[in-house]
């Protein structure tokens, strides 16, 4: 085995990039958030359109999610289909 | 396999920047997450135009998660259709 | 192939570019989601002007996405289109 | 043993990959956080809509956990079931 | 071809250059997206103003949009007119 | 002992990723001192209320709580049970 | 042609130096989308002053274009009339 | 001893890994600081319910302390029960 | 021509300096942006009193602006009449 | 004395730990300041309930010392106590 | 000439440091932009104290432009009359 | 004297780790002036309380400032009681 | 004159230290403003408190105008009386 | 004079660490600003307290100032008395 081959400095990267793309999590954790609390606020005050504002809560929670996902599949595929060394 | 060949530098820098790209996410998370508390908001003092609400939330939120796309998009290109490799 | 040329240089810091340029998509997350939200809640209230403000919000997000646009477009000529390898 | 193999490369990116991957908790931590204080404050107004409440509030909390939780499998994943240097 | 000439490094540095240009997208975007929630709002209160309120909100939006298109503007030349390599 | 072998650099950079893991509790610690400071002034608000309001505080808290405790686990996964060196 | 000449160091520099200056557009974006978003309110309240309004605004947004300008004036300089290179 | 073995790398990132972790302190900082002026304002308002105001900020802040206190525990066994140097 | 002078990093630097200092725009953007919102917003309010508002408002900016063009002299003076080459 | 040996890195990464250890006193700094803030307001407005406002801040207070002083027992522990030296 | 003399390191960090020294803008342009903005609006209100308010804003104005001020000096002094190259 | 010894290496880290203890000022510095802006607010409503409210702040400043003393007595450590160099 | 002497680089360090401290001033420069800002309002709330107002307001500003003064000293204490190279 | 010895080293970083040292002034810039704002704004509304608000707003900038001063004085401490260079 050679010291340091192009593979392995494209994997090496490909472990910093999957920590960076995890970074894009502190969005949809920030407005999900705030959707929560906004949506338990507004359940206290209307319990009777509790089932109405949760599953607006949820269908706007599970869009903010999108861009979270996005980073994990790209984080993902670095990993595990990495198809970059491949292209080697 | 010589140690590090200019090719091997452009897919490492590749999965670097299929990682900053994903970063664009943070915006998405936080104005979605914002959208969907002020629809569960909503939803909850007006119960009764809650599919008005709902789908304008929706609508917007869907012009919101563009730019997350877009870096989704870069990223993918960068791990599966990486162009640059085949300019060298 | 030599260890590193310059073209390869040029290519692999292309990538990191693309990379940059879609973290400009923070501003147009945050700001149309923004927009999503205070149009829901508007949406709410009025619902007789439902249309107007969807038009209004959907025409400001609109022009808001541009930014996100410019930095794809970028992205995308850096990757595909790279004019800086032909001036070699 | 060799000097630095690109083995160990891989590997030590991995633990720094790892760690950027559990940055991604400052998002749920605030989000949640937030959640948890307006939860707090709508069951002191409505104790009567306590269960409703809490219910809204940890199903918001349990989606706003999920790009912490894709953190940690990423980092798990990382140091675990290293799929890297396999690749090599 | 030289390992890394003058002139590559240029043109590597203009890759860089366009995408941190780029990143004032951010601005734009944040303004924009707040411009179309408040102009949302006030077509919900003033239905009767729309075309006044639109017109405002976009002529506000163009203004706001001229430093992301500068940004936009210096990228191009980076990559199409690299105006840098021909002082070489 | 050589100078620096690569399963030293793989340790090192795990204590380094260690660090930067345990950054993560910036989240929790403002979004629970958050809840914290809602909840005692619920409670001061309606002290019949209490129990209900300082469980419903606790059961967010310990939500919030674990985006820190993921953090906290794969940094003594990073020291104590370091995977790493045995994939060397 | 050397590897690298000073020239071809001043030149990539300059590069870099233009992403850079174009960065202060975040400024003015977000300041004049603030100023549009204010102004749409202003004219949806009071129809009868927008000419007024809209003057103001966008002597306003005039005004705060200028830093956004003069980021793109340097930028323009160090691409097509670099006068560093002639002192050399 | 030779100038710079792998288990002083390890040691000295050890000791940068152990600043980067306090680091976190400042989340539980803010967050307990905004407790305390809440419940000093609570106990202000209703001196009759200090007890239980006192009673659950401090229960919140015990929780809020948590991720500090994760941050000092993996500080400390950096420092004094450092694992890696043994795995090496 | 020799490969790097020392006149040559001068110049370089000088390039880069010029870019930092045209990021100081982000202030007057932001406040001038404010203060030209808070103008159209008062005009609204009392047409009548539009042309002292307006005034004010200039004047106001114009003290804003002078950062900003502090920034674009210095950045002028290292492009055009560079002093630091000729104290070589 | 040879050039650089591991434990004089190992003592200067200490150094650079201790001063990093003490950035985490910007939280309390902050919170302990809000918390002074609020009960100064709190006290003027009750006068008569003083004594149980002023405990009330000061004991939140203590609690958010806490992770200011982990941060100086740490930076203590790397100057005067390093036990990571001892390891080597 | 030499390749890089200790003069021209001086005197290229002169131009960094000129640099760095502007950014200092961005306070007083934030800050009196804001002070711009509010004096605007108390001038709306009050017409007939506008000698009063504009002086008032314009006093405070001229003290934060001070460190916009201080900064453009250290940056003339490190261009025009830089006194480190004479220490040499 | 040889090139850079091991004690010089500390001694130099030693300063950088000096001034960024002193970055924790930050915090203090913003929290103490929020409290003397509310005590100032307090005193000029209730002056007959003067006392009491001065009173309250100070100790809460008091708590405030003991974050920005430990950077302090860290710096003053790191410069004139260096137990480092003593470790060597 | 040797390529580079331990004064010449004491000098360089110097011009970045001179710039870095002059980055301070963005904290009195948005304090000041914001002064500049409340003052002007408060004028023209209350004309005839006018002197007392603004010289309370310029009181404040000197104080707060301290750290950026101290920022303007150390530096010219850098530049023109540099007592480093006297140490050397 | 050799090259760069260890003491050259020490002193660099010294201006290095004085320039970081300043950077705290941010804090008490802001701090003050807003006490100063808030104190300008109590005088106006009681002008018969001005005295007392005065004095109260000094007291607390006087503690918030004290941040500045511990940073000012390291930086004085190793400009003119720098222990460090003793020690080697």
């Amino acid at each position: 085995m050679e010291p340091i081959t192009g593979k392995a400095l494209i994997l090496a990267c490909s472990a910093i990039g999957a920590g960076l793309a995890m970074i894009a999590g502190i969005g949809p954790g920030i407005g999900q958030g705030f959707a929560a609390g906004k949506g338990a606020e507004s359940v206290g005050r209307q319990p009777e359109a509790q089932g109405d504002i949760v599953r607006t809560m949820l269908l706007g929670c599970a869009v903010a999610e999108s861009t979270g996902i996005y980073g994990l599949v790209i984080a993902l595929i670095l990993l595990f289909a990495n198809p970059l060394v491949r292209l080697l």
